[in-house]
């Protein structure tokens, strides 16, 4: 018998449906993900936990007329799945196969790209507002997860939708953790009103606080009298009704009936209404209903067993690991260091460090601006944070990076994974930007590390730098695989280091860039072109002496990096031959192009952009056949002469 | 008789006071800034407010043992007249003088600078923290206003300091209103809290919740039974208990005995505490007290009458005003320009906007981030939105800008209002940094006009703007004066103007430095350097013809910004040079320094940068100097022959 799944081509098919038929097809639902994602890797427990939610919203209401917005993105699977992507969805996160997230461009369902979390509010509440003034009928919905409720930005949101009143449904997905079990007050909150329908504040809690409020005595035996009944008398949601949303549950986000009923009466009801939908990561495999942190995404696995079927054993360490282990070890005897992460315990590593320094380890959730003050608050206490965050989130604390830890030159340390692309998670989260929209900042310190051992390096050297702030960036995925030093030693601070010497052209390569340089220039001698290669380790403060010696010795200069061109790296050594008065030598930056970059493996995005070792040797070989037919180009010794 | 407040050296001479002293002390205060802000002009009404809780947190915390965490700042001056710094008020905003906010380099009371808002709670969780580690005894006290209380990094420190649970006094400075009357739920609860101190939420309210939740009708009996007792059974400030907070309050914020009262409490308190304080605006001084918002921060005054002293009458008008009147004039005919800003209407001038389009304006409060993610969410409803927001606090929006709207390519307009130097509110305000953290982004399209006119013909460009984002910087104050066209013609994408021909150096300025580079061309003319100028027009896409062109007819470029020189507009110019293979010309950037520009005025700051059109001539000159003695120069009809 056919898959009630394989009849589904948009969510009008699943108008007729009765409950049994969508619970038979939560199933199916449920069996190609896992299907899926066992072979492919990627995102799961996150999307095993919607997928009742994405078949009542699209039966129960008409999307695209209706406008369905998904949070994040990366629990949107079954989504994509009723929206006519069922047959690419072997695809998914794949190099021009399906995104892990939503995209505008893949279907006219996805109403608003999502990748970083907490946008969907704001979004809708646009569409609510744009509805509104073009009186139309149509609903707007806004899916959030519990752990996108410490962003700042859906709190923002939250505020101004609770105070505009107009129609407009947010289904809480609450699912007990955002990607590291969540953190806050809010979360807190949410605890409460789950563990108990009725939310009872403890009643000892209540009574000291009537102590301590301005009553009289016989008020307090008022409420003595009455404390029985009290439990009837407290509202559930009572701060979303505070807010001024008509507060919904909390209901069984996994019970179809239970999701029908609420999402029916919320479609009647006038101004914002909050829907608290209690959801389990992973449901429907228990391997992942038991750790849904494990299962949250991985590589391929084994259906049956839910093991991780290891591609790569024996590779060299992660980076991450590299620099989580490093930074507990200075930990050790530095009391100073203190960890601080926004919602990536894990994916920082700092996982480990919070295991052995449970005191000195902050996971703030999804709040990257707190976080950044916050490093800055305990830089003033005199401590050494290290603000460990994905470099396309650091993106979120770009004015508190300037304006509260740069203006007063605060001695904080950015340490940013996944800069430069990240692969499959494409567009959204590729740490493209970092080199340009930090080094822009005045007083700032901007390393990357070529290799490993650079990385342990850079993180002790970022530790002992006191003066001021200090960000460094290393890519996601395995490092290289040198030899590490026995012990420690910090980079000198604005000092690059040739590795590999030549005099026709000078690779000013930076952090992940520097050995495909290496490989670049050793196949550019096999073409009769002698390229020196410098790894610049600093995109600020540059290395002017080897920029001058260079652009005086060498015929011409390259700048590699793994990082837009705009006001990128190849910009600042430009900036600095102009500073330096060095007219005259052709300076050529090759990086990421002025686009955005879909997703795909690293190799594949890199090649394709012209990173790889062979695109660098194309370029400069290009670039090099450029210059040596204009008949013009002076010779070195010839240039700087008076 | 010597007034009180000049017997105050520091914060220890309050100890001793009586509360009659101390509202002695008030009074001088307010007269001290009520005469000082009469003749300098600056921020005035807030300072007013907060008079009392200066003089209180002083008495009662020993700063800087104890960290006194000020929010934003501009009502700090209470602060800075009992902390040493009384016989340099009569400086405060001036070139050289005191911050008109906080800085830690000019007190060791300022723990932790401000300006942007919303910055306090996470730099006093820090030092919180910092503390809890250290074992130390002081007292951290975080001040927020309940505008900055929209701020979504406040919400998140809020929601993080309250699951910590460590010790932390946070003051609700609530004066109803931040610089724009207050939005938002958080807002609105606010309200509800202060006009009745045992807030009972409306009775038919309550009804109907009641209805809508899951109780039987035998619940519903009890409710009806208990109504009576139910105002006692609310507690004040729930929302804040709900997320963790001792609350306290509200209390009247201008009253020292309540305020001590509570103060002295939360001392003893553990845990956070939030302390609700009710003041107002421009207390003291009934002007300002009747109309907070014009008395927010004003020019000189006559402080007899409260009328501002016009010392400019019938000059050109200010950009602000420009914008605003040319997006009025288009939302007239396009119903779909929708105006947008985040706690600025005034500072924008979108409040006319809102007075003709009440419905088409949105201001979300101190919210940047949802701003622009919310404007995202228009556009895609078919909308013509136009975020109207400040230069420098569009970096709170950085994220959004990049990852909502330019990832999604979608026609939102920001209008970027004080950029380049903003004067007085000095480096924590300058929109210095507009050119460069916006043009390092894929899709979008970036101009800043050379005068009022231009301002206008870029604003209907902007709007005519559909295939993506658009953003346009002017600056603060006057514009040019230059004759207004009839008809509004939109400018042409990526096209530059030559407004003066010259052979020797092309000057290539974008925004108020086309202008100055004029009469620097003019000045440069009378020592033998004939410059030719050019109004870039757009940082991106540059006009890469006019570029190439003048690369290959003038000896050498120089290009000329008010921002800062990394990633700039200069960078931008040396890309496009690389781009083009356009080797061999030198390229001079001149811009704003690598460093945090201090406070003064206008005029002073671009002086002392050199963007005055003296600073511009110099360092020309000495750049052309440079050149004319290399011998290797090649003249421009020799240099790209093959």
């Amino acid at each position: 018998m056919g898959r009630l799944l394989d009849t589904i081509e948009t969510p009008m098919d699943l108008k007729g449906l009765s409950l049994e038929e969508m619970e038979t097809l939560a199933r199916e639902i449920r069996e190609q993900i896992i299907a899926t994602i066992a072979k492919s890797g990627g995102h799961f427990a996150p999307n095993l936990g919607t997928v009742e939610l994405a078949i009542i919203l699209h039966a129960l209401f008409d999307s695209p007329q209706d406008k369905i917005i998904w949070d994040v993105g990366h629990q949107a699977y079954p989504h994509k799945l009723l929206t006519g992507r069922r047959d690419q969805f072997h695809t998914i996160r794949q190099w021009q196969g399906l995104s892990g997230y939503l995209r505008r461009s893949e279907s006219r369902h996805d109403i608003f790209g999502a990748g970083h979390g907490g946008t969907s509010i704001s979004a809708a509440l646009g569409l609510a507002c744009g509805r509104d003034l073009r009186g139309g009928p149509e609903h707007i919905v806004a899916l959030i997860g519990d752990g996108s409720l410490t962003a700042g930005m859906a709190l923002e949101a939250l505020n101004h939708a609770g105070h505009l009143k107009t129609n407009l449904i947010v289904i809480l997905n609450d699912n007990e953790h955002s990607i590291s079990p969540n953190v806050g007050a809010m979360g807190s909150y949410l605890t409460r009103l789950r563990t108990d329908a009725y939310y009872l504040r403890a009643k000892e809690d209540f009574e000291s606080l009537m102590h301590r409020m301005p009553l009289g005595g016989a008020v307090l035996e008022v409420v003595e009298k009455f404390k029985g009944g009290l439990k009837q008398w407290m509202v559930p949601g009572m701060l979303f009704e505070e807010l001024g949303y008509t507060y919904l549950g909390p209901i069984d986000g996994h019970s179809l009936p239970a999701l029908r009923e609420n999402l029916e009466q919320a479609k009647k009801l006038k101004g914002p209404v909050l829907v608290h939908a209690i959801t389990t990561k992973g449901k429907g495999y228990p391997y992942a209903e038991s750790d849904a942190v494990r299962y949250h995404a991985l590589s391929p696995f084994d259906p049956a067993s839910g093991k991780v079927i290891q591609s790569s054993s024996g590779g060299p360490p992660a980076y991450t690991n590299v620099f989580v282990d490093t930074l507990a070890q200075l930990a050790e005897t530095d009391k100073r260091i203190i960890a601080i992460t926004a919602a990536m315990l894990e994916g920082t590593g700092l996982v480990k460090f919070q295991e052995r320094f449970p005191d000195r380890c902050f996971d703030v959730g999804m709040a990257e601006q707190h976080a950044v003050t916050f490093a800055a608050g305990l830089a003033v206490a005199g401590f050494r944070p290290v603000a460990a965050i994905y470099s396309t989130f650091m993106q979120r604390a770009f004015d508190q990076v300037l304006h509260d830890v740069c203006i007063q030159n605060l001695p904080v340390v950015l340490a940013m994974d996944r800069g430069g692309l990240v692969g499959d998670d494409g567009a959204t989260h590729h740490g493209c930007f970092d080199f340009s929209y930090l080094r822009l900042i005045p007083n700032i310190t901007l390393m990357a590390p070529r290799d490993e051992n650079e990385l342990r390096r850079m993180t002790l050297t970022a530790i002992n730098h006191t003066v001021g702030p200090i960000a460094f960036r290393y890519p996601r995925g395995a490092s290289v695989g040198v030899p590490m030093d026995e012990e420690i030693i910090p980079v000198e601070i604005g000092k690059g280091e040739v590795v590999r010497e030549g005099r026709d052209i000078a690779l000013f390569a930076v952090g992940s860039m520097v050995y495909p340089s290496l490989k670049a220039a050793e196949a550019l001698a096999g073409r009769g072109i002698d390229a020196a290669v410098i790894d610049a380790r600093f995109v600020k403060p540059l290395d002017e002496e080897l920029i001058a010696r260079f652009a005086r010795e060498a015929r011409c200069l390259v700048t590699v990096e793994e990082n837009g061109l705009p006001g990128g790296f190849g910009s600042a050594v430009k900036e600095s031959l102009d500073r330096q008065g060095l007219w005259g030598v052709p300076c050529r930056a090759i990086g990421l192009p002025d686009r955005f970059i879909e997703h795909g493996t690293r190799p594949q995005l890199l090649e394709a952009v012209g990173l790889s070792p062979e695109g660098i040797v194309s370029q400069v070989e290009a670039f090099w056949r450029s210059l040596t037919a204009l008949t013009f180009l002076p010779h070195p010794g010839e240039r700087h002469s008076v």
